[in-house]
């Protein structure tokens, strides 16, 4: 038999909260003895900037700190950038994950249209690559990230043996809880934002708006949801597909061609 | 019998090449005569903007023009801010359309992750309001839309009667040709984009990037794609949904929940 030697897997690394966020630094950290890691983040917070790519500025990128099997770079760009950057003049091998988060922030239902995070994760899996993007219900740059990283780790693990199908990503939101009760493959809830701006006005009297808003649950008994899993305590894991096309409009809309 | 006067239907318009963009005032121009019009656009380009909101810096509008049935609001934000802002501090009533573009350039296939003029279809269509991107594979800012506003004119139009599916809207591309072959009602074409860079240097001396690429089709042979459409001829209808969910997947990931 061939004395073969496993190699470690090798994990491409971004966030939209920032080189510095927390939830970037505890995922380094729990994923170091797992595998070579290689980090691209922004250089400053890039929360909602969903899929958004840099066009009309140039595109910079440093490394600002190196280890055995690791490196981690920051760079000018967006999230997406980050990964597209890293891919395309970093690596010089295909990674065998993309990884986003972890986000302060619940990236569930709709946020998947706004998500930084998954940005990442649609463009890791746009590569052919399999991506992953984790996010924490909680907003606060202090946020504890302790309860959560033994699934996180569990869920690499399963994610690098198995690999996911094509054309598919994972969405993982965890509740703000000390112990979680379980995991749940969930769809996207139907949902919508609301109350979306705070506006104020500037020393010389002129308006402007702070973006804000409430998430508005259009089905909050719906048990095979995203947002229940949450609200009930569960880790809900909503595979999402690169595919948006909504085939089931297809056939009624042919009265749009003559 | 009731004397009931049909009132114009109102149409929020936005795109991501900014408010003077001629795709967006040809739009304008064939619009006017059929609906009123309340007129929102990035005060500069935003292209590949995707679903990206703007939440660190504060947002800013003005009034650009105003006419009978027509104003015109430029705005400091993302495409999607800007249907965000319109519907809740210019509008008083809730559109019957929402209408990104017409943009300059092909918004077909993985586009739709990266897409300006999507992300203000998508934001319309969560809101509940029937919405429609137009596109134009060219561009360049001088482009010739006059081969294509009136299909334009028919959709708009036909969606204005009949609707939309709850969740789903269109993505309308159009090829650069002079007389079009026709329309379809097309799925998204499974493709990527390579050779996203061109690295060059500061007069310092330090590397920088500009984001360019080239589009992979993996498909080109498949004629129910928007990459085929566009190719032969075609406008290309493609319909988006908001829910991104993966559902053939959800079944092999229960192994995933222990």
């Amino acid at each position: 038999m061939e004395n073969k030697i496993k190699k470690k897997p090798l994990i491409l690394l971004s966030n939209d909260d920032g080189y510095d966020a927390k939830g970037l630094l505890t995922l380094i950290e729990v994923l170091r003895p797992l595998a070579n890691l290689v980090v691209m983040a922004p250089d400053g917070p890039r929360s909602g900037f969903a899929g958004a790519l840099t066009i009309t500025q140039p595109l910079r990128y440093q490394l600002i700190s190196e280890a055995e099997n690791f490196s981690f770079y920051k760079c000018s760009g967006t999230p997406v950038d980050c990964v597209k950057l890293a891919l395309h003049d970093v690596l010089t091998e295909i990674p065998d994950l993309v990884i986003g988060g972890i986000n302060h922030g619940d990236n569930s239902s709709v946020n998947v249209h706004y998500s930084g995070t998954l940005g990442i994760v649609l463009e890791g899996c746009m590569k052919g690559i399999h991506s992953i993007g984790f996010s924490l219900c909680d907003h606060n740059s202090q946020a504890d990230f302790s309860p959560i990283t033994s699934t996180i780790v569990d869920i690499v693990t399963q994610i690098l043996e198995q690999g996911l199908p094509i054309g598919v990503c994972l969405n993982v939101n965890f509740p703000k809880i000390q112990q979680l009760r379980g995991v749940k493959i969930c769809r996207q809830t139907k949902g919508t934002w609301v109350n979306e701006y705070i506006k104020a006005t500037h020393p010389t009297g002129k308006p402007y708006f702070w973006t804000v808003g409430e998430f508005h649950n259009e089905e909050p008994e719906a048990e095979d949801t995203d947002h229940w899993a949450l609200e009930h305590g569960y880790a809900a894991i909503t595979p999402v597909q690169i595919d948006v096309t909504a085939y089931s409009a297809m056939k009624e809309l042919q009265t749009l061609v003559r």
